[in-house]
């Protein structure tokens, strides 16, 4: 048994990282550190659990095997400073503190797809961003093989828990609800990290990533859009998603037209290609706060401690 | 014209008074109060109204020949304490501080259905609470003819602006979506302006209002389902509703089952009475910001003026 | 491994319960007949399920452990008489066509919280109806124990996907959302069984249930408020839930209000209870889909089979 | 007064139509015409509307003065054929049949911030459709001052009402609830006007509008994003937009980012333009019902009828 603790536990990717671990066969929940709840049932704070016995409890760096981070931004960094965490414990870091590498260390970009045989060595994982997940996605394989064009718009759409667990006038249901506003155009933080890993794959390859995030009247889910101009066939570019996305078990291709939630409450990401003319169109749907982060962080761990890469993670979808 | 003046002019239910008064034929918008927004166009927080050049500004109790008070509980009173307003300003105040007896004053409880000889000779009106008005007109007809049983259960469904514009854990787009939660079983802080109307309609009869509400995962609106056991006949008791609100513009008896979706954006009252055995269901349908709080202010204004009761109350039901 | 065959497996709760079965350890899915759909792939259907490689195919009567019927209600008693089923092959039926004493024949009431040493025995179940589950979980303690009272009043609020996979003026989306409607007041289909579960519990008891029924805009999940007067003590009544639900897995005992989100996705019942003077609240909450009906279909397999009543029920609750 | 018909007045334009068009100050709504709902009340239909005593009835070409058409695409031109309409009398055609120049005849297009004076002395004019009206909203400006660049993309997020009243799938509640889907990606039908509209500005520009046509989880409104490179100063573009809006009452130039409920249940279009880098994105929202259909439709008859544009048009935002 892998034994787990848990940093930051009270938040949102928190709380999903403990309803997939809950079931995961090959996990021990040795502790779920909360300093503002302490003490405090987990079922306090994330209700659904109320029927289990688990407490908010203090940090506690000894008798695990992994740490997984679920702090704010930033605060992942300053918490290995004041908390030097044993050699012998491997970390899965959520927060965006060790994704570029210029700050990343020894910390290995948790993206399966990409990265998988570097994530099965590695001690320290730094987990991809929600809509970096997408957008990577959706574009790694034209990368990799040197077909991605100069100019890419990219559209993503994300549900209101991708905006975190405070409440702001922006998640307000009265303000949220049947609505749609643009963010962050042309300047979300992701865009450094997906830059870097699609620019990884092949250095003659600067791609603009015109990329506008939406703000969705919905709760769970990302949904990206990629449209460029390509003179390539329709078949090979199938044939190139194909191949790169080939015994991943949890990125696949539909030969229909996808919906979000097709992948809501699941690890998936599916991907769909459209092309008319010069214009092809990439979809990738993910749920935000599975394969955009705690079940991503899930996949990761049983990587690194050499378990079936989907184990725990046959998540029943929502779908309705 | 009606010169008009809003103190508390950056909430909820003032943002829906000025975009009905805006539109009002008869009246003239002097200024809309706000401490903490003064000097800023009212676009920035009613954002639909960027088109106007409104702006918000200080308060100025002259020149104005009604005064809307939109502030939060309490407050009413308070302002009233520090701004005495002068005796040739009507006052019509949104709050629950004036609506008790035992705190109006000379303030009379704004019901036209119930009270509109007296609306339209008063100076100053406590406009009636959301969740009040629904239940109110629910039941009225039968508090008013002696019908009213010892015991009604009432079910109540509100939407997520019932809580305010202050963001919370409760309204937060990621807990209410797609959710139902009971809050305030048999203790809602209405309960007492609902019994102080029914009672006050036949002071032999105390009737024990078991008030269930839930808050609903919709924006708009408030659905009242009331059920209590009757020896009367279906056609007895439809007969006493279409006598008390004949002449009523805004309550509305319906043949056919109602759905909140008649009623959201207008300033309307639905009503429905079904039968079975010895249980009654009257169901009744408001928009909480309008006939549940705005929009009722204004029909207030418009009988205080002697105006048409339904001026400026054409608002066109959103309906989908 | 019990090998599953699926009837109907086209529709709403045909696919919930082919996405709990997927994952269920002790379950081999042998076929999933469909008329309409025979050869095509479940995903094209189930789309969350383009992953596999499942097909529909026709009926096989051979070959399997236990047959699921997945048909409209009236259809299960059809198909039985049409296609007699061998007696080694267990059936549960999640249509209503087996529920009430009259039609059950060897079917017993597949509800584990009253009946799960019979259904431990039986070869034959009949799966309750998704309000029947949420009401009968609501009142239960108190039937058994002779405390229910003589007039309940039962406020239910159901979601979209309570209605069926068949596209109506009820369930289009511009008429569904942000809207709430009343429907079958008082005359509900489940009101039969619920009726006959309740009042065999205590011969001497007729209980009138005044239940109305309302459309919720939501998509899973069922809350059912029910209010009665009574002389017992808060601790009493609560100690009469918590001996009725001891060692019963999924229905759960809340201390604090619940919400609806709390179960959406899982197999859980959560209850809660509150009273102030003469009144009571018993609020209980369910997904329709799962212990509302595939979840139970499975419970029930588990206790036919002399399996762990949770195996493959461990389910990550959706939250958000 | 202006006597008004409507033919195919049970649909969900034709509701949008008369719930505008009965507050009109200067309209007499003389029939609604409706095959399948003669002689019914309109409240049976457009149940908001249960308070007046409108009827459907049969058609009547005379003592009317202008005829709004809202059947469905291809049916109008049909309609005309069977029923010559006198010239005397004024169309507005609110399908697609007419709004193509091979098509068109003497039929104006009617988009008034392009075709203003034309609309003035028409007698005959096709309105516009939704996603035409956001798209063609967002790039005139460039359009008509030669800076339409060579290759723009553009996603379109619509509502749930866009798909009109038939019950389907793709609008079933169920489905359609916290969902996002992709559909006819760089083929939606109305491309063909809006290529038309774009390129009549300046013959020689051949625009590709790369158009992404988004399925939301709202039920009214249309955000429309459109993304391009330029080398031109933000402030340019945006004088451009401003001389071109000035004077039009319903199209807004919004220096904040805007969301699409600011304009719900109105008849603005709000338009914003953001750049960075050679990035360029302009965001325009509406209702889909009523500047994307009806409230257009009345805004063109008061054009061809000399009255104020706006009015009738001064509509409450529902807003939450």
């Amino acid at each position: 048994m892998i034994r787990v603790g848990i940093a930051g536990a009270a938040g949102y990717t928190a709380g999903e990282l403990i309803r997939v671990l809950i079931s995961h066969p090959q996990v021990e929940l040795r502790y779920l550190q909360s300093e503002s709840h302490r003490g405090e049932p987990v079922g306090r704070v994330h209700r659904d659990l109320i029927y289990t016995n688990l407490k908010f409890s203090d940090l506690d760096l000894t008798g695990i095997d992994v740490l997984f981070l679920c702090m704010g931004h930033g605060m992942s960094a300053q918490f290995l400073e004041r908390h030097p965490v044993p050699a012998s414990v491997r970390i899965i870091d959520l927060s965006h503190d060790f994704r570029l590498k210029s700050n990343a260390g020894d910390f290995i970009y948790g993206l399966p797809e990409l990265n998988r045989e570097r994530i099965q060595g590695a001690w320290h994982v730094a987990n991809p961003g929600c809509f970096a997940t997408a957008i990577e996605l959706g574009l790694l394989p034209l990368a990799k093989s040197g077909l991605l064009p100069a100019h890419v718009s990219v559209f993503g759409i994300t549900g209101a828990t991708g905006a975190g667990q405070k409440p702001t006038e922006e998640t307000h249901y009265s303000h949220r609800a049947q609505n749609l506003s643009v963010y962050k155009a042309f300047s979300h933080q992701h865009l450094a990290e997906i830059r870097e890993t699609l620019s990884g794959q092949d250095e003659d390859v600067q791609t603009d990533i015109a990329f506008v995030p939406v703000r969705g009247c919905h709760a769970r889910g990302i949904m990206v859009n990629a449209v460029f101009e390509s003179e390539r066939d329709l078949s090979e570019i199938r044939s190139v998603y194909a191949a790169c996305y080939e015994g991943h078990p949890f990125t696949v291709m539909s030969d229909e037209p996808v919906y979000l939630k097709q992948v809501v409450n699941t690890n998936y990401c599916f991907v769909h290609i459209e092309r008319q003319d010069r214009n092809v169109l990439v979809t990738s749907v993910i749920d935000n706060l599975l394969k955009g982060a705690s079940g991503q962080a899930v996949q990761n761990m049983n990587l690194m401690f050499g378990l079936e890469e989907t184990m725990g993670l046959g998540l029943k979808a929502s779908y309705f």
